[in-house]
């Protein structure tokens, strides 16, 4: 028996973009550039590819830029951004909970000379409107924030960012890292007036590989990556045409995100009830996170113990995000949460391929290995 | 019928390659920085993958580190390598023929203050390693040359350039770009005293996504792509494991170098014996050129027209370098090609799925497609 539950770090990949992608291997395996039918054959399925991932976003199909992966889509819109805006400015905006993706550019441009603010969180994670006012100024050139966290879950506020960038008449571009949220809350970022997000492939039961970059229409970035120019020239390299078309499959595959949510919030509520029986059980996630996450606490039991118990009863969860591996989680320590509360952290995350039975056996497991640990 | 001869600008990926993918994908897909069962279990995977890639060029499996493509390579490698030696010097040595993923970089660090000098070739398209030895100074911090030109097959004479630096008393690391050498002769970066060295999946029928970077140990350089730190912080994000898994299967899968070399090299000649009796026709590669690159030009046939009239046939070749579509090549220019001949150049690039019959089918298709022009 098999028990996945760590799908905010990656998924399963859906049997249609398997498919689709077998397809790309062994047949329409051209290259887009090429200017033959086999080439054009390739570029089709590439622009097919777009087309569809743009959609799902409700933005034009010359908006979308594939990359390789949500990290190189991040790095691409930062520095890119930084770039294109460096006369105007040297403030970043951006928040204390982002993705190492995110946070090491960050880094990166603050030895380059930038004031990179970050906001602290609520207890619940999210940034505070309040704070980020006071932070965007008329020399900002950026401001990046994450749309759904994704060790907690929590959902930022990412609808008043253009808001605050207005009052304070400031020149900055809006990147939002959406990668935890595609898929499973509406995105839509002309309606939030978001200049550049953030999607990943296999957080959506697509393949690991490639990733897309949002950029509004009139937004100038700098190329991250040079070479070829693929992508018109903002992302350069041969395309990743099996992932490509995988990710557009897994996309097309999306079931209704809020009958889905409506599925997945049930699941979550039994599970937290379940859990809660459990002696010293906390739950960390906020009641308004996205249900697919849920953040707990077995006081008592370090992370790592549990994950590797569960994992022995084929319950694969983790012990923080999947993307830091060894170090205590710079997102559980800004929303304050104890020592002991940190190092007892697991998360579970859901897919639509999660059942109940699922949950309920995992709320068991964990109930049986904290009765022989505590004993 | 379809006879592809654009294996130069991608391949057709193997059987082996896409069944290992398809494990991946549906299977094996967990995230190797994940620490439960099916982490660990991805994480075998990847480090399986890399010791069979390691293997291949007779280095150890720390020295190789998986990337997006042969460009985010490239751009780790030169970006990478003048971060850290910054200190060191300002001068850069290239070639005038390097692929755009190299040439772009250049670009980006003349206008960053670089100097970079850019070694012009002989008429074979091989840069001289007396000029080599002019160039490299004691203020030189890199030397990037490609193994073999994407667009003529010419082969560089690599193994001189760690003299050229120990005479020089030169700090520059060696970068090559083996991208078109790989899998098709014998690469030692270790023998010849190379650095750092790039080579990609899909030019060896392993799938578009993935490539990867040699550092020899003790190199130090600066991540260009940044955040979890995938591939010991060199190369951040989700590992695309299923190209990763399908390029190491390719590469187990590669024939024997030397009598694949002696097959395709026999099938070359013939070629070009029977498309020397078109009129007008000139062989622009040498014909000490790596034989799986025919860069022939039709006097008179615009490049276009010819790749267009050989896709009706069903037989796919390039105008050039699928690389950079619709401008005249930089590397038949900087050979002294007349204008009549880059105008009319084509790339025929063959792989070990090519046959005797495809060559000559597609030198009769010449000939007619000729004569039907001519007439």
């Amino acid at each position: 028996m098999e028990i996945y539950l760590d799908n905010s770090a990656t998924t399963k990949v859906c049997r249609e973009a398997a498919d689709a992608m077998m397809n790309m291997l062994t047949n329409n395996y051209g290259n887009p550039s090429s200017l033959h039918k086999k080439g054009t054959q390739a570029l089709r399925a590439l622009e097919n590819s777009r087309e569809i991932v743009a959609n799902s976003l409700s933005v034009s199909k010359d908006e979308i830029y594939f990359t390789s992966s949500g990290t190189t889509a991040n790095n691409t819109a930062i520095f890119g951004a930084v770039s294109a805006n460096r006369s105007r400015g040297n403030r970043i905006v951006t928040s204390a909970l982002e993705h190492p993706s995110v946070n090491e550019a960050m880094k990166r441009l603050e030895q380059q000379g930038f004031e990179v603010i970050r906001l602290r969180p609520d207890t619940t994670g999210a940034f505070s409107a309040q704070e980020l006012m006071n932070a965007v100024n008329q020399r900002t050139v950026l401001v990046s924030i994450m749309a759904v966290n994704n060790e907690l879950g929590t959902i930022n506020p990412i609808n008043n960012i253009k808001t605050a960038v207005r009052r304070a008449n400031s020149p900055a571009l809006i990147h939002v890292d959406a990668v935890q949220a595609f898929g499973k809350i509406p995105v839509n970022p002309t309606k939030a007036g978001i200049d550049l997000l953030t999607v990943s492939s296999h957080k959506i039961h697509g393949p690991k590989g490639a990733g897309a970059l949002y950029v509004r229409k009139g937004v100038q970035l700098q190329p991250y990556i040079v070479g070829g120019g693929q992508e018109k020239r903002l992302y350069s390299g041969t395309e990743a045409m099996p992932a490509i078309v995988g990710f557009a499959e897994a996309v097309k595959n999306l079931p209704d995100i809020g009958r889905e949510l409506v599925e997945i919030r049930s699941l979550r509520d039994n599970f937290v009830r379940e859990a809660a029986k459990i002696g010293g059980v906390h739950i960390n996630s906020s009641p308004d996170a996205l249900p697919y996450i849920i953040n707990m606490s077995v006081l008592g039991i370090p992370s790592q113990t549990m994950v590797n118990a569960l994992s022995e009863a084929g319950i694969y969860v983790s012990a923080g995000s999947a993307c830091k591996k060894g170090h205590r989680s710079e997102v559980l320590k800004a929303v304050g949460l104890s020592p002991q509360r940190m190092d007892s952290a697991i998360r579970i995350s859901l897919s639509r391929y999660t059942t109940r039975q699922d949950m309920e056996e995992t709320a068991e497991a964990i109930n049986r290995i904290v009765e022989r640990i505590r004993r």
